[in-house]
């Protein structure tokens, strides 16, 4: 008698007769990944699942749980963070995974690759028959919470990305930098729009809603809602922290134009003053006693030199004393 | 028998009595679309249906599930955008449609065209009698299935206007750009406010609330409400977008003015100065030995020259450091 | 025997005695408008309405529905939009209506004028006797239906002072055009403090609680809900457009700035290096060989002039690549 | 027999024995103003006040409405605006009033002075008897009355702060403004943080929850929230009215910015090309005939003069067109 | 017999055994803290507390009170601001404290040092054994009430930090003034995410849910939770001055630049026009009788710096009248 019973598409020859492992004593669960719709449905016949149940998986619905007669479907999805060109033109890709929990079976599509599950698949094939033993709810939440994990290490990743803005923003001003922020708060955005739902929908397994969940692993999908509790949490953090390092950016650049005038204002009011004095000296006029007789003084030229230096080094400390330079 | 009756403002031969109608066996519909509101009300009259219906309808209130006695009326909108003189003066303009569910019979009442439930009405002529076999609440849910698809490809409509205005929005600093993201924001808003109501109304069909809705058909509702609920967290993601396009926006226009200034600066605060050393050079002294004698040292005139360049390339490469040029 | 009996301030022979009208039988209808609050009290005495009830109506307070032993009262509000010196110095004043409805009696109460109603009060007199023969509750669904449809108009008002200001914020920059944003925000600000209310004490009526109200007129009071509803929904959508105009308005500012800092910056940038030219040849070097020998160039002049041409023109052209002018 | 026995720390002779009056028939009050926290513990021993609640309203908790076995606790605050040494440096300071309603007795504590309280005193004094003869919960909702009451003066003096800020803004651009604006919306948050829980406080009592209350009081109480409600709305105005403020203060520093700008961009624009026109003709071209011939023409002077100020005329109508001027 | 034992890490001494512990009579407390995990297991085996309990002290999720079948967990967090290298570098770190309330013993579990706790264990050592008498839930009422305690003084610190930072904005314009408001509303985001979670947590024993809570304890715990009540009260209204404050700062920036724009704009515009006069004068026409006569009047130099004097004058009695200077 076997327990477990493994379906994949590159492993086709794992499973004979689908009735029959449905029929067969003890926990079976069936695992459709990276398979067409067609195959799905002929999963999801031989265990009585709706053809609209299959629909959701495939097209990709919000996460949700959703209880029918006699099984109750728990839609979660996969995130990674899919890297573009540059570093800030990632995005979060998600795939959808369909856990049908039944009262001594298991059924769970994907239309994407098998991965993550595999580490429960494993646990299952390496003797740890323990899983499967303790029924197919409890087998239901160690795939969902396998799943809720690889979250911590997306919300990481983007953390990252934060620390990088955060660095940039205080010395840059250029358009990268805003869209570099921009990108971050997108992705805050996707994935909180993927932890919400994801949240509620564990949350009706931790409140035992389900038949099919049993009182014990009630506590165990408490856990799990308490995780993701914690991630809606940080995603909250998050954005606060792209908020603030947008408005960090956006003054970065309002004091580059401040530092900006600043220089100009320096220099041209030195100058402009002094330059109208030396304007003065260059005017021609005749020779009549009252027309600039300090021309001809003898140390007129160095008196109206320093005359100009000290009004410049008096312009200087006042403008110091402004602190605009 | 005929368990399809379809009547249509241009198609009068089709039907000869409402009564015998309404008294057929089997499921009757009956579509009442660009008519006006007499042959709404005459309509109305031979199934029992209160002219506050008719009235909501004519007037077009917002979406919502309402139980009558014998019946339940959904209103639901077809939208589609209307698009104005320059690319970004569309707007989302919208039809009512009354979706009256009795036991056995189904009125559709619209004072716009009749096209999108043609697809439907087209199912039912050629063949697929199943449609009407599965009873006036599998046809509904067809109906409004329809329409509400026809919102998925408005949105898609509005995410390119959001796409095109995201490439806008890092170069232009005209006014029009602005008006471009205002006109999004207002796109997406009707949006949602068409959104909203549908997803409260079609929610009201989902949890099977109306006697005339049975549990099979609750599904395809609910599937429905599903993607209802879609494409209202879509409205939110692309508002999120527009808010970050227009923060672009701004952010372009505050960079154009920090760039203009830093042109003037440099310029003026390299050429301000030297003006002032040339303007020194200018004035009229007497030929006192202490009046600039430097007047008349031999290489006086290239002297200055080349010490003027030189506080040219001083200055330039201080801007340059500064990220000024 | 009279069915109905109207009391006015101004045509106090339309009754006798208060009590006897109390007595007949048929729905009575009083109404008392713009009488003092002793008046008020003597007629709410005739009919055993609480003082507190009469005080509520008289202080302006919140509409709102509420239920007591005999009788139902539903405050409502007439508003209009009070002119003030300019265009948008305009408010909303609104006049309270105290509506009791009881089971074969009707009375209305308002410190304000009685036109509104008024309406309402020719249709019993002129015959329209239907009116008061289908009850106290559906007189009173007219007379707040009439109230709710002065709503419209208002809005409407309304929304062409945001067209005005729309066309406005795309050309001014005078802080009268912020104001009349600002003043328009405080109109809808004020509509929806008026609106939000009714619709929450109407939805008490629409959901059929009070006594007073029979199954039937409920329908007629969920319309005048719906109407709410919808009045709601406007006044988010003129204040999302007027969100919009006021950020068009402060774009248009910085835009302004914008263009005033390239003006500036074009002129200084071209005429500040040029002026530096001809200072050098105005300075007064002697005779020197190496002193500014091209001073004695035959044709020195016009070739400074045609080089600070070409230096001119070809910053012309850099500007007009930059966009500047 | 008295039906009323009033404490105060000032009127010590007013009773003899708590426990006596406490036995009393008739409805007895004890008043506390004043007073330390042992004499308030002393006067809740006598009545079985749990000194938890005597702890609350030593504390200053927030306004609340509490249910115990024997009585009902209600600590409601009043609230006064202390002024700063400059006019808008004014906060709001607030004295708790813990109302101890029991059956047949009425306890009130305050740590502060007993004014407000004392118009109720006074009216029972003064051979109003009726108050104490309708019941420690009709007193207790007098009392809660005038200290509700008092909100609204103290909402009007804010008000005041608000129309001197609003016309302050559009001249002055001071930071003294805009921390006026501040100080008043800090005003608002507290005076929202203390009528938002009296609300809920004196909601359960117009629910009439509490055994204490009768159903007659009830419509008083009701009455007095909606006062709260009202004022609680005020509130949410007179934010959007400070918000609209600070909008048009920040806008008149842009223009202010703005206006600078277009000064210095017009006489900057006009004169520096006339400096270098007057800068060419200062140039010491020798006497070849391509050398500047102009100079030596006999009216070339005036010709240049007329010529700069037709220049001038035509910038200064050019920059009047765009309104700079 | 004794009522209390306490284990520690560093006092192992003070049990032999666990479970006779567990078996005497009266109530009995376990403290660990500092502990690693499996010395946790082993506390919680011996009292049949679940392992999945334990993670969630050790892993630190969120307070929350969670009812089990023979104790309820309460975990609470420690939080201490920790400093960084600056005065503003400092962050929120919290410990968690799990406490698990049985019907007759108490255990606290915490990954901490012990210290708060060592407030209430002290009190037990020193004979005032009414504490462990009142029971287990008396108990645990006292340590939360001493944890919730620090918070008050957590967030006088964070209140000083505000004041500071209101105190720079006035005049600083530099980037480190925005990053310490940005980590003050950081801090205060934190400290809210603490505080409202622990709200909840002794909301749900204020309602006295659990079944270990008895009704004297429950007044206890809402006396803690309107503590917290005020805590996050407080946490709104300093995020509002911090709001507040930023505001301000981003005021002095734009000022800053408002004021550096003047004084350029002062002294460009008197000189600017004053040095096109002097130009006049300096340029090289003939002696035609039209050119220039008035070069050779007697007193033209002091009528043209007279002159001047005047034009400056007025500009700057006209800038004063601006407010500019």
């Amino acid at each position: 008698m076997t327990t477990a019973l493994v379906y994949r598409a590159d492993e086709v020859t794992e499973y004979d007769d689908l009735a029959a492992a449905r029929a067969a004593r003890g926990t079976t669960w069936v695992h459709a990944a990276g398979v067409d719709r067609a195959e799905m449905e002929r999963v999801a016949d031989a265990f009585g699942i709706h053809s609209l149940s299959v629909e959701d998986v495939f097209n990709g619905v919000r996460p949700k749980t959703e209880e029918y007669d006699d099984y109750t479907l728990v839609v979660v999805k996969r995130a990674t963070l899919r890297g573009g060109e540059t570093t800030f033109d990632e995005e979060i890709s998600d795939v959808p995974v369909g856990v049908f929990v039944g009262s001594d079976w298991l059924v769970t599509l994907t239309p994407g690759p098998a991965d993550p599950i595999d580490r429960v698949r494993q646990a299952v094939h390496s003797g740890d028959e323990r899983l499967l033993h303790r029924g197919a709810d409890f087998t239901a939440y160690r795939i969902i919470d396998v799943i809720v994990d690889e979250y911590f290490a997306l919300l990481d990743e983007i953390e990252d990305d934060i620390e990088t803005v955060e660095d940039a923003v205080t010395t840059a001003t250029d358009i990268e930098t805003l869209e570099a922020i921009n990108s971050v708060r997108r992705e805050l955005l996707s994935f909180r729009k993927l932890a919400w739902p994801t949240r509620e929908a564990v949350g009706v397994l931790a409140r035992g809603d389900p038949a099919q969940v049993d009182e014990e692993t009630e506590k165990y999908f408490r856990d799990v809602y308490d995780h993701l509790v914690q991630l809606v949490d940080l995603t909250e953090t998050y954005r606060d922290l792209a908020s603030g390092a947008r408005d960090i950016y956006l003054n970065t650049l309002s004091q580059s134009t401040n530092e900006v005038m600043k220089v100009l204002t320096v220099v041209a009011t030195i100058f402009i003053p002094l330059t109208f004095v030396v304007g003065v000296y260059g005017m021609n006029f005749g020779s009549s006693p009252y027309n600039m007789p300090e021309l001809a003084w003898p140390y007129a030229y160095p008196a109206v030199m320093v005359g100009m230096l000290l009004v410049a080094l008096v312009m200087l400390s006042y403008f110091r004393g402004q602190d605009y330079i």
